[in-house]
């Protein structure tokens, strides 16, 4: 199994609902470190995994949805704890949605997987692992 | 799948036993940087993989009866290489077995595995990954 | 000359006032990795530069001030830009007031200077540099 | 599952074939900084995955081989675009055959497989992952 | 005295001519991740060091100049070793003169100094500092 | 003013006579990864500060003396706190010695400073820095 991960990051204002949160119940923010990781049983055409381009170009994409934003006020996470491993996956889900639509190129049609994982400071992370199927 | 991963560190005296092991079979010592990874499926009520603040708390728990000592005089070591490996399964069941007592929180009993890696400098670690069973 | 490093770090929600921010005008967010460095020309009595453990609780305590907060509400920053170096000076000034008051040991008293460095990402941190002199 | 990492570096230049390579299609290099995983599922008789000064040395001889050069002059890799991905299976598969052949020590043939990563830059990074069947 | 560094990196190949480069003799490459440093006594009007958007615009611009390129092969460096040490004086002085030009913003011309830093490993990297001059 | 560093690590148990030490007057260990920084004002006819490989060597032989050993066994520490800041020091003057010695190279009697720095975890590291003057 092959993969290739590219980093870049986010800087958001958010606050957590439950008492679990202690502090960060108040209004807050985090950098948050993005590492997305694309996997594949064999390497394309190219003898690589996925154009890294593309994939850095697209990952900044999705993360400039979100950058200098208080999630709080960001519609589609009404009422969410946008927690860093919920956020790993919002992150996921939206790279895999972008390569069903081609646009990590044609040869990352055959990706098997995605991974991503945020770095929230020098001591706490969290990932979220998901599998890619063909669009076909 | 899921994962949060928290921090810490430990600072232990110990030898080796077994020629592979050169100078290391004299007293020296090491800094164990060490990660702990809780993994599971599915998000908890709070959307969280684990409450961090207990996860730190815990590990460092567990690394509080190992810190600041020599394991060559630790009853339970007697006899045995404590090598990075080994260090790492020791603290992995640990942090299991406070799982299955509740002190991670009721929510942690949904927790599908855990891992732990232990840096003992820049270019070595080690790992120990397991799963985590329902105690019921 | 001597110095001694702890690292901490600090979430905290914020915004900044001027074009030159560009979208960092908005509400956002950020996690301060923060390195508290102490200087001295010479070693105390007991062969260090400062009580580690002094070190890291006061490092602690000051970013507790700020931690979990939204600085656009803190009544000390009203009208200031709580950029990255203006808030390694805070950090700074706090700690040498700190040690001042003999929070630090009294060995403390014989520091000659403390450097903040706030990492606010991966690709860009700010430090600030200053003098301490004895409180006598 | 047990893992052992062991890190080293390489220093190559090389140049790729086919659009999706930009401005990388003309001769640059890279350092990659390489870490090798070796994982099993139970510890051997020395309480150990594997003896981690054979691992180094023999991951230093391996890289040995590439260090220093134009990956474009070497003969094996003619007509190969020389990716972070695919220099990561090669470096894997020559662990792999010096596993078998002896050189990471008999316990070393109980191990289950083998991941090399490369890091190419703060931002970008590529790993490979195989098995590892028994010689017998 | 306050700072802000922002990071880059850089791909290139390169050979090195004298004894004491043993194997770098040989045409080889590096990745070398960059670090600008920018310093001054006092924040600017906007309560900052510089405008971070703009000197990390620049570096890049800097590095353009030299990424993905033969330096063997680059008229300025004929003749001469480009050792790490020597590309973080290039790329300091190229900041500089941008700095006197105004690229980096009226405020920029309030800036003390410069330093670079190029890491071409995890084990070695290497410094430049210089002070500016305002332009006047 | 131009620098080099390289790193390289060390293993060692000890134990700290003082109560400020707390738990660490038992015996421990730590790994510090140990980076060695050389300056001078202007570079040699190679065009560098030092030659890398001499400095990594003489580095390693260094460190060699003192890895793998119980420093309360060291008949040079005897009665002396063999803290993190102090450790630095003893490094770089066992350096200041090899470059006089000519260890490091005819070239590296123009050095102008030597700088160490001893990272005892991810949290904590101190450093010790000392000019150096021509034998001559």
């Amino acid at each position: 199994m092959f993969s290739v991960t590219v980093r870049d990051h986010l800087m958001v204002a958010h606050s957590f609902r439950g008492e679990v949160f202690g502090p960060a119940q108040r209004l807050h923010g985090a950098t948050f470190v993005v590492d997305a990781t694309f996997r594949r049983a064999d390497l394309d055409a190219d003898n690589i995994v996925v154009d890294i381009g593309l994939a850095t170009q697209q990952l900044g994409a999705v993360l400039g949805e979100l950058n200098y934003r208080n999630l709080d006020e960001v519609p589609e996470f009404a009422g969410i704890n946008t927690s860093t491993e919920f956020l790993a996956q919002v992150i996921a889900d939206a790279l895999a949605e972008r390569v069903h639509e081609g646009a990590l190129g044609e040869g990352a049609r055959g990706l098997a997987g995605i991974g991503v994982t945020l770095h929230e400071s020098h001591v706490a992370w969290a990932s979220y692992e998901r599998d890619l199927r063909p669009a076909r």
